[in-house]
């Protein structure tokens, strides 16, 4: 049993203190932050979620970015319209297509929050990065972070109507960055690149979205320079039943321990609840499984994490590990940012625990 | 209106000459094969199909590779379970899952065939490439081949109940190969890859199939290596309603011209009937559109594209090209090949046509 330490300031970022960038727009949602330490900060790169502020209920309102114009863009549909089906909170799908959609009901970008204590945080009042060209028209969501030297790789799904990919960036400033393109061609989401190369290599995790065959599971791949990826391998499968049995991905950054790569993954059950596992693998090849969590390590309990706009969800983009203790930040309930400490001796305890009864 | 000298021997190649190679089973497919200039010979590397010789008709066997056992083995899917769907003779469906599959009812593997005059083929006895390994697991197809200097990368979609993904492996005496591993992460088909470096960079067409949002078109990727691939952009779209409406995806390997390098493409109706267009990219940037053919240059006419396992279908992966003239190999009705001779000037001058009216 891993004790999760969560803060008492939790949630520390809540939609309710961030200012709505677009007029007539409201924030609801500051959650899945990719995480970085840079100099004497803790830097969260927020997700925001804008929506349209609702006139007529019966219209179902579904921004976008237009390339040609540079601006953010409505597209209203009509909720008595059979075609269409508005049961997700977070989408807007065809009747007849159930497994895919053809808006979403909010736009997505990125923020920059910034503390000394990690408790703290101070949200700039602009985008770091905004949708700006047309694989970004539904928005940028849940990036991850890794830096490298003096560099850091920011990496996010960049979501638009010819599909899901996911886009990578480079800074060393947080004020400037570079575009690297789409790393990994869609349908792609949940990407973690390891912080160094690994016998030559470097490694990346990453959960395509399969149509004809296959599950939700997390694959790896290789690259010499972090902008081309081959060698795909599958890693771990859904377990279907349990926990993580509805669809998996990485969460956080993978951490370098004595034991192997640690890494923190999301597993979402049959019934749509989100939840926090280990994964270790080996530290010369992380295409090697050392253990899995029989059971989640951080699971949907306070009430913060069980109610939100998609409620039952707990999903981490990072953490900052400091001596044996994880900071580990997560976006709670599609919605707000909490974090929780935990022990890494504790996770890889539990861990081998897992492996002994496996 | 491009002329098509279709072979006064086609099919050149039918499944009734091809011996099987697992015993109890007959093949019912030589198709859609990858075309390589070697030596003094053209060689098709066939999509050889097999299917176990049907017993019980209420039984519909499903072959499959196993690894641990290294043998094919076949599971038996009883006709009169309502959890299952078997309209599509080529895949067995969960009823509740329209898109997505659960088995084959064939094993798709490589057979070399060689000709001196690229009408007469003699078909290797044994496969050249045959599953070996957890990606293979459903079969391999559908290979393109591309000579650089004197390797020629063979690449093909790896078929396994964890995903499709595209395999690449190397030769370069047609005797034995080295594997690359997936070079395109699930779930994506109808890779070709340029057959030169194009300011630097080597280039590949690469087609996904997404689950959540997007159509199947045609994307364009980057490589320094040929094994790791990035800047995943997106390049040609389905046009719906038109006879590339439900689907595209690249053929042949392209052809460079004094115009512009030449892809001939194949382009699914909305009634599931496949047929073959061009496709005009800048010689210094493939990834800008110089044309696209308004109807199709070759479409299911003949009575053997018209009849088979499955028909209505064209379906090429490469030709062969000398002065002008393209000999183009293409798969009909997924069980036999055919070859047509067309003028690469009348192709390009059509392709001029469709530009100026668009």
């Amino acid at each position: 049993m891993v004790t999760v330490k969560r803060y008492l300031e939790n949630p520390l970022i809540t939609p309710e203190e961030v200012k709505p960038y677009h007029d007539g727009f409201e924030v609801i949602g500051a959650f899945n932050a990719g995480v970085a330490q840079y100099e004497d900060e803790i830097m969260l790169l927020l997700r925001i979620a804008e929506r349209p502020l609702s006139g007529d209920p019966l219209q179902v309102p579904s921004p976008y970015y237009n390339i040609q114009q540079k601006c953010v863009q409505v597209h209203f549909y009509d909720r008595r319209d059979p075609a269409f089906n508005f049961k997700d909170s977070r989408v807007i799908k065809r009747s007849d297509q159930p497994d895919s959609f053809c808006g979403l009901t909010s736009l997505s970008y990125f923020r920059l929050a910034r503390s000394r204590d990690g408790h703290h945080f101070s949200i700039d009042d602009k985008p770091f990065i905004y949708p700006s060209n047309r694989y970004q028209t539904f928005g940028v969501e849940d990036s991850r972070i890794t830096q490298i030297g003096d560099t850091y790789y920011i990496y996010f799904s960049a979501v638009s109507e010819v599909g899901i990919g996911v886009n990578m960036v480079s800074t060393k400033d947080f004020k400037t960055f570079q575009d690297h393109g789409l790393i990994f061609s869609p349908e792609n989401k949940d990407v973690v690149i390891f912080p160094e190369k690994i016998n030559g290599c470097y490694y990346a995790l990453h959960r395509p979205s399969l149509k004809s065959v296959g599950t939700p599971d997390i694959w790896i791949a290789e690259s010499d320079n972090l902008d081309y990826w081959g060698n795909h391998r599958h890693l771990l499968g859904v377990r279907k039943g349990r926990w993580d049995g509805g669809r998996i991905g990485s969460g956080a950054v993978p951490i370098k321990t004595q034991d192997g790569w640690l890494e923190i993954y999301h597993g979402m059950s049959a019934d749509s609840r989100y939840c926090l596992g280990g994964l270790l693998l080996d530290l010369n090849d992380p295409s090697k499984i050392l253990a899995r969590s029989d059971k989640p390590i951080l699971e949907p309990e306070a009430e913060y994490e069980k109610k939100g706009f998609f409620g039952e969800v707990v999903f981490t983009c990072g953490g900052i590990v400091q001596g044996q203790i994880l900071k580990l930040y997560y976006g709670v309930s599609d919605r707000s940012m909490a974090c929780a400490e935990l022990d890494i001796d504790e996770i890889l305890s539990e861990l081998k625990n897992s492996v002994a009864k496996a």
